[in-house]
């Protein structure tokens, strides 16, 4: 699929841990990379697909948010302001400054299509019917993400390419869009089948996969190919912060947040993520900005109560390896390789 | 393992589904059938388990809820009374009956060695070392639920034969026994080789599993044997009700409810579900007592809207055979047999 020798796509994952020098090195040891360009303008998008490729000749994925954003909600931002003051000023930062503003979805697709990446994956939404035509009139694959089989089944009728079907063990963000997100917690194990059978178009597992074993049962379960993102924060090439890295090692539990973004998303339960269960985040991305530097400043003091800390289900198997070594352990633990 | 020719294990279902005639047929056919006596007194049990052995000579589980029972609490019951006063009304049941009783784990556990089943395996808990070793001096093999690595740990110190791994996927009960529920919510995939490597006990992998092809995705996790309920939900020779078998063919989304029992447990949402999201329920098994005629009143009147409908994620693959042609199927569908 997509011209890749090995079925293993390192997932995007946008905001630090995905960096071109570790898709290039997926991409150069026979899988396939991918870099998560939700938070970037259109020139860093531009940018970014530039750095991979002086890394490597081989195919990658960018990968985008589908999204409309609601105008920021004042009442929100009044609602978290008193817990994200707490949190700032613990740890030395002054009030905030004027709020920033997320790129249009519109213009990060413009920038895609200019990159002209081998795949355009996305989450959270189907692109509209002329969107999903200039894509495949720039020669690209069109990969949707469905957490459940009704997902599944729109992104089908919308043409795409292949299906990333997200487990509910997935680290990071739930790309669930119909429907409640709880409804689109289902299990990797129960949910490949189900899109596999509903669908008909080849399937990327995603969700809980860290070991070569982990990818036979994908491929066992009908998956065409598997999407592993957790299994790479450790690597060198990843920009995974050192406190992130650390927590992984030990994290035992996980939890579904919306402290970070305003979206659900999986990673370590800290002060953070219950600090948010008790108050209602600001919608996405509205919330993301607005604990932006929050986050930023908790990164680089090392505070890993407030840090936003993504990890999937399977984060206790976590390598630290070089993700060319990587790709070649997962290879022959799958027997993809003698 | 157990002197089962496939790995296959029918799961336990209280209140049911789970009949001697299932399990009896699993046996007979390869696998292994299972009986949940979690409600069942002393005496039930042990005519259960020779109505198991008039159709088989073959090898089969009794299993068993480890509980200690909190006093009930008339405060919850007070609470509960009203959501329950208006359903029964609907169902045109008068005032409830004088308050019951559930059996204690102790008494059943005595039953339990009398019948003497080649296996023995429990969920909520852990039985004490004297319980423990009351099994194994009848020459009765033990099986444990864990959720969690932790209680895969507490499970291999209390010294069980084998680990029924739990995914989040699975319906029923959950058998989260330490920490909170929400934290036992691994998916199959991530939990199966967490609890391999952490306890290097055979690992019975549970939830999500409804085809041969889902068993050899297990295996290939480390899963010594399956464990599969949802899949033998509607076979003729199981309890299930037929409203309880109309709901599984439409099942799109399953939810986790304390409504039936006053435990976790993953069904197919409903008004009762919904209801007790709303509301607090009463304590297990408080709950379970005080929702019993209703629940049987309901399904009698198969009114799916206020029915106890347990469902694993993969109830849509669900599939309506015979007991021993489905162990063959799977057995077929995994490459267990030519």
């Amino acid at each position: 699929m997509f011209d890749v020798e090995l079925p293993i796509i390192q997932a995007p994952m946008a905001g630090g841990p995905d960096t071109a020098a570790l898709a290039a090195a997926v991409t150069n040891a026979g899988g396939m990379g991918s870099l998560g360009c939700a938070y970037l303008a259109p020139e860093q998008i531009e940018a970014a697909a530039a750095a991979v490729r002086a890394h490597t000749q081989g195919p990658f994925a960018l990968n985008l948010f589908v999204r409309a954003d609601a105008p920021d909600d004042p009442v929100a931002e009044a609602r978290v302001a008193s817990v994200l003051a707490r949190f700032r000023g613990e740890l030395g930062l002054a009030a905030p400054g004027p709020s920033t503003s997320t790129p249009r979805f519109e213009e990060q697709l413009e920038a895609v299509l200019r990159c002209a990446p081998r795949v355009f994956s996305f989450t959270f939404g189907v692109p509209a019917p002329e969107q999903i035509a200039a894509v495949r009139a720039h020669g690209i694959a069109i990969v949707g993400t469905a957490t459940t089989v009704e997902e599944a089944r729109a992104l089908a009728d919308a043409g795409v390419d292949a299906i990333c079907a997200q487990g509910a063990e997935a680290g990071g963000h739930r790309g669930t869009f119909l429907g409640a997100f709880e409804d689109g917690l289902v299990g990797t194990i129960a949910l490949v089948p189900q899109i596999v059978r509903a669908t008909r178009l080849p399937v990327i597992a995603a969700g809980g996969i860290m070991t070569g074993q982990g990818i036979r049962a994908a491929l066992s379960l009908g998956a065409t190919a598997v999407q592993l993102g957790t299994a790479f924060l450790c690597c060198p090439e990843a920009g995974t912060s050192a406190p992130h890295r650390g927590a992984l090692a030990t994290a035992t539990a996980t939890t579904i947040t919306r402290a970070f973004s305003g979206r659900p998303a999986r990673g370590i339960r800290n002060r953070m993520t219950d600090a948010f269960a008790a108050t209602e985040p600001a919608p996405f991305p509205q919330q993301q900005r607005l604990t932006a530097e929050l986050r930023r400043e908790a990164t680089r003091q090392g505070r890993t109560d407030l840090m936003q800390l993504w990890a999937g289900q399977g984060a206790p198997h976590v390598r630290t390896l070089p993700a060319s070594e990587l790709v070649a352990v997962l290879a022959r633990e799958a027997g993809l390789r003698a």
